[in-house]
């Protein structure tokens, strides 16, 4: 069977290369959650009279082995076979009959791809968000266990003031709390059936769009149609942009850890085997997997560029540009997946130096306690400063550990308030590991077991 | 007065123009903002016994007056007075003698830039929902007014099938709700006090954050004191993001009305006020708002990718670098709220042509009604599509009407479904503005009247 | 046989899988410039007494074969081989013997992957000013063809003024020439010889980089060994901004193409298998060749950002990020050869219809010629212009034809002057096929046939 | 005076402040460039019997006074004046009487903003080039200073091999010379005159194109109409790449510094008259510059971002997007050039410490050199990197200097052949100094002195 479309002439076979592209690989990860997605309207065409029972049960049948079977990586796309719906509409033609032919009644591959990158989206940002949350409860214990060890803190990278290791890694911890938000909004966005939206405009035939919806587990239908297929490419950008601030985050992290196991500060060591070495110096270990994080943050910010640069300024209802939406969106998630499983491999294994990281004090560390010094002593703070910084050689060895108990504030050394961000983490997870739960009952309803829908 | 870190050398004339550059521009959006910061400051300085009340009262009166004054434009900045930090300690030294050289206690200009920002930043935000909230509403005005009237639903751009005037400008409304969600997010960030969290350390004093965070009516501290700058820039960037896919949307808008309104077809006519003319063609009328619609999406997309430049890969602790993050957020927040006033304007102006409308019906565009035909009458959709496609020429005229009655599933034409976006966007608006309420009204208690933080 | 850096330890699964990313299959592409570099690198250290001439011999033998076989898609990379440069190592070892063990002396995987870019680079900006040089002429051949054919000249997308299907097609040619510069100085900027430069410091051995960079037809050698490495990515980057320039270029003409060949405009027509069809509406010929052109555009910027993103800031000497520059480099590069095969396809089988475009001069199209008429009796311009902006109504049917005539300044409708653009493209072309006929006849002299280096 | 295409309505007071945006402001930088632009014209149009000689004197008399007076900031560009072209306009008429009115015939303001953007691009390009090697000598006199001063060679950030100060500081200097091709490549593009293209398509008049390039000290005419107008952003986004890639070098350079000045690492120290203060810590130095060169380049990547982002899928012809390339432009060059005078102030200034750095070398930095030994007594390559990775206990304290003198290819610490650094440097500046020489006649022989075009 040739395309969908076929009416008789053949595409130009440069034009087939260029216009297919990845898309036929690209397609692998999704013909799972493409047949889900078929089987689902399958049932509805049938509730509303366009199939019969027979024959809905017969498509949602093969398309649970289709499911099955692309899970397993056990179906192909050729290039030739344009895309991944092409291969679901003639495999279910081949196995179920004139049913087959009928399958595409009342949609367009639009709702195809849609409701398979929606139901691929969501389930990646579920995972993203259970990866996120381990990297964060990994900081948080170890931010506890090494919470009076003193480390100094840097501005400008420069040695500033006392600090300790508790705020250092905590700070992380908190920083993906933000990063969580951004994901728990951006499957707010995915988290809407787009079926029935046909090609941009619905179609003339009483579908139920609250079914299929119901079917997928999706929180809501989306509703204006034209929305539904202009919101394509958006709702992944806005996952992207998701996972490019857990990157930021990811990059921050790394750059400090490249800096703070140089020989020359030696705050922290990791492990051999997280280092790679050298062809030519035998010496080297080489902290491979930060600096990757830190170009992977670089690469995804390079994703989320091409989507939005896809979409700006397109017309509304469909265009094929589209199409180049779809890599960056799959390279982005499973980046950030990966990339949250090495930083916390890292974070987990990496050892604390509590010997070097003391010798870093230097007396001008402490410049401030000094002026503040002077401050209770009744002067005015600009001029203790001043004081301070024209008699820095007044300044002596002391002990960080008096100064850190000093900061008392909330947030700070002497008083991390390491719970409320475990709370921060628990409340997120708990909110969408039951959204996430509801979605899991319906499409195992639907397709008979816990299909794994995302590859990841 | 010279630098606050002054300590007897002068800074090289070149890499202070290098180092200042816009920034003292720039902070005459941030002063009112800063010197709110520094009330609330200063009030919790003497409610822990590090300021006398009298002290703490005379700051909290100038900073009134300074936060007066630069709201009407009053207050200047001078490239060597390096920024706006720096012109509030003088003036409050110069005004109220030993206190204002206390004010610092326990701070540093992190503190107060942080502050700034994000009182700036939310009250900017609810400036963007405001603005969103009216043109959906306009929009789904419209769309209500023009519901019934058909229009060529177009796929590729080329005519695809019968659609509304009504499923078009509503679909940019359910846009504006998904962007909406997005700002809501960027506000939750934002509205955190930063306060205490010094040069990334916190200090070893016993300052009250909460009380800071209840004074600036934010919804709480933000904890980690690392984490609370470490978020620099990324914080801006959230809102950013957010504003870049307020563009998209109205860049998508801007497409679609430059092609609707060429002579060619007609659909929409703007007023002529809203166009303007060539120096050299007579009789020109160019969409001249559309393309900067267009091209200034384009430009946030830019001014998006420099904070996330700026910090990508950033050590932790205050580095530099983040000034770079201001102009970018600053511009940002503005445009986005010019251009949704522009969207605004010309969505309640622009006139729709019902009868150039209908013109477009050419008989291809019922290609898929006539296939629909043929399943009612039994034929399996894909047989049905591939007789048509081959019999194109017995498609003949139709009524758009009929064909757009029959669509009655949720979200389409014949059954658009505009209430709940309504609702979506008054749950939104209601939501935020009793969070903006209460933040007034804590400020209002801090400064004494309803002061305009933002001057947008 | 593991690592090259092999010490008894093994790389932790995930991070090996994190690290070694796509680079295993990315380094099919480079492996025969690989085995290339590395036949020079052998005969090199033979000439300066490090091999022995049997040695070099044989190494240089099973290089070739090496070549041919990755030619012909016939050597494997694993993932568990890291990467391209250890399965050559490990060949030469495997079928040379110990000599394969020596083939390393004085090089690191820098030299490999610096020398296997660059002559893959260098290969692919010559095949991209191939294609450029086609379209450009095919351009100017249907400019020449359809030089008097008419068209209303646009601005702000509307119709503006007189113009012709000449100018229109020819400013295309001349923007690809302008392009064709570009590539020619990323070329320079490639064609140097990386060989020697080691880890980033070179190595204490009189190895002779000249004769490495003669054998390899380089232009001459990259001096400073920080220098070679520090430029990583950077060459690739100013390659793919040239790339990213041809797309832009093409970005515009597809925007043209799809507004032109519109039904409502019908200026142009594209052949049917040029264009794809919808899985539901049985009518649809879909420009999907110049959709995909619009966003491959937009994706090729965002390979570029990837790449600057990963060298922006990057310390000085090896950093694993630059493993990262190299997926956006060779995807833009193929993307660009194919995308200029698309267009010229395109523009040589597109049908031009004179008759709509003849159709499409309205009386307004003739304002300026009418202000200028004006000016001709005498009148001051401004006066004319204003005459003619308020008696619009006056303006009546004219002949295009004597429109165009009347344009006799060069570069006008009337003096198209292809010639000079026609002189140009060969200028660059002859210059740069002068140089690629050097470094085919050294490749050839040093791996006794033709190879084709790069698999495009 | 209203707007040049005044007819008799005014444009709504929101579009203008949108429409307008900077433009009033961004224009002052071009105003002296438009009136030269303007002066040729005028000479033209007298050459061709448009205007009388008389005409043409007192046109190019007064533009002669408006550069004057605008290159002394002596002329104000209001909102409501739209732009820098009307107010050339209307003073030409205000004080020339009715030939003021005659001087847009045959010409838009396309015609004026795009002489304008080139004959201010060109200047800037070529103090650009001033500035780059300026550094790029000042980088060659510190390294030839410090030739022998041993230093640790580094990658991924760790102790990698022996190298020098004179490699590290050189490899800068040939990075500036590839970025100085870039800049020549974009010079060539904008050394092209537009005169005459008027709104995209000519006008039908017998201007003389050629004259106007002559007056101009363009290097050509840029031929095909549409072309010179579809250049538009394109000519500015090359310019602005290689800005970026100036910026990337110099971001490198900055990251080292900062590392490199660390307390904890000591190689170079930075005069305190480059560095800043905190406002809370007495003792900090900060290194604001070099941080401020880091985030400038993530800044004008944004800003080459934005250009590339506006013009990317335009269609041809003048759109008003184009507004939207002018400030990325205008605020890039600027930042070029100061960036560069920041980096060699810096360069120039800084202290070496040849103490600190033979410090730095730890025996393991030597791995290299003793396994190389091995390879020397006969063993293999790889065998001997096994004996020496498994045996790193046996590696003793060396004298790097020996290390050194060993290297003796060319671009290694003991042969680093400045002598070409410095020859490629004089030869790019020699020819351009050439061009300028020619471009600068020609402009003063049109407008009476050595006018300064570009106010930077």
């Amino acid at each position: 069977m040739g395309k969908l479309w076929d009416k008789g002439y053949e595409l130009d076979e440069l034009i087939e290369r260029f216009t297919v592209g990845e898309d036929y690989r690209l397609d692998r990860s999704l013909l799972a959650a493409d047949a889900v997605g078929s089987a689902a309207h399958a049932k509805m065409l049938a509730s509303v009279g366009i199939l019969s029972d027979e024959e809905a049960d017969a498509l949602v049948g093969e398309c649970r082995r289709i499911a099955r079977d692309a899970a397993a990586g056990r179906v192909e796309i050729a290039p030739q076979d344009e895309d991944g719906h092409t291969v679901i509409e003639r495999r279910l033609t081949e196995r179920v009959g004139e049913a087959g032919k009928r399958i595409h009644t009342g949609r367009s591959r639009n709702d195809q791809i849609l409701a398979a990158l929606r139901l691929y989206g969501r389930e990646a940002i579920w995972r993203l968000l259970e990866e996120a949350g381990a990297l964060a409860r990994s900081l948080l214990d170890r931010a506890e266990q090494s919470a009076s060890v003193p480390m100094v803190g840097r501005t400008h990278l420069q040695p500033a003031m006392p600090s300790s290791v508790g705020v250092w890694l905590a700070s992380y911890a908190e920083g993906l709390v933000d990063d969580m938000l951004l994901l728990t909004t951006a499957r707010m966005l995915t988290d809407r059936s787009p079926l029935g939206a046909a090609a941009s405009y619905g179609t003339p035939l009483p579908i139920d769009r609250s079914m299929t919806a119901r079917l997928l587990g999706f929180a809501s239908v989306h509703n204006n149609v034209l929305a539904v297929n202009n919101a394509r490419g958006k709702v992944e950008a806005v996952t992207v942009d998701a996972v490019e601030h857990v990157m930021l985050t990811l990059s921050k992290l790394a750059t400090d850890l490249i800096l703070f196991s140089l020989p020359e500060l030696g705050y922290v060591q990791l492990p051999e085997e997280l280092c790679s070495g050298s062809s030519i110096m035998p010496q080297k270990r080489n902290p491979d997997g930060l600096e990757l994080l830190r170009s992977r943050a670089a690469t995804v910010s390079g994703w989320s560029t091409q989507i939005k640069n896809v979409i700006r300024a397109l017309p509304s209802g469909y265009n094929r540009d589209y199409q180049d939406a779809k890599e960056p969106f799959l390279r982005a998630v499973e980046t950030g997946i990966l990339a949250l499983q090495v930083a916390r491999r890292t974070v987990s294994s990496m050892e604390i130096d509590a010997g070097r990281l003391r010798e870093g004090f230097r007396p001008e560390v402490f410049a401030t306690d000094a002026a503040l010094e002077r401050v209770r002593g009744g002067e005015t703070f600009r001029d203790a400063y001043r004081y301070v910084a024209t008699h820095l050689e007044e300044l002596g060895e002391r002990n960080p550990d008096a100064s850190l108990a000093d900061r008392t504030a909330v947030g700070t050394a002497g008083n991390l308030n390491l719970e409320s961000t475990r709370n921060e983490v628990e409340r997120i997870e708990k909110s969408e590991e039951r959204r996430r739960s509801e979605a899991r009952a319906a499409l195992r309803s639907l397709m008979g077991d816990d299909l794994r829908l995302a590859l990841l």
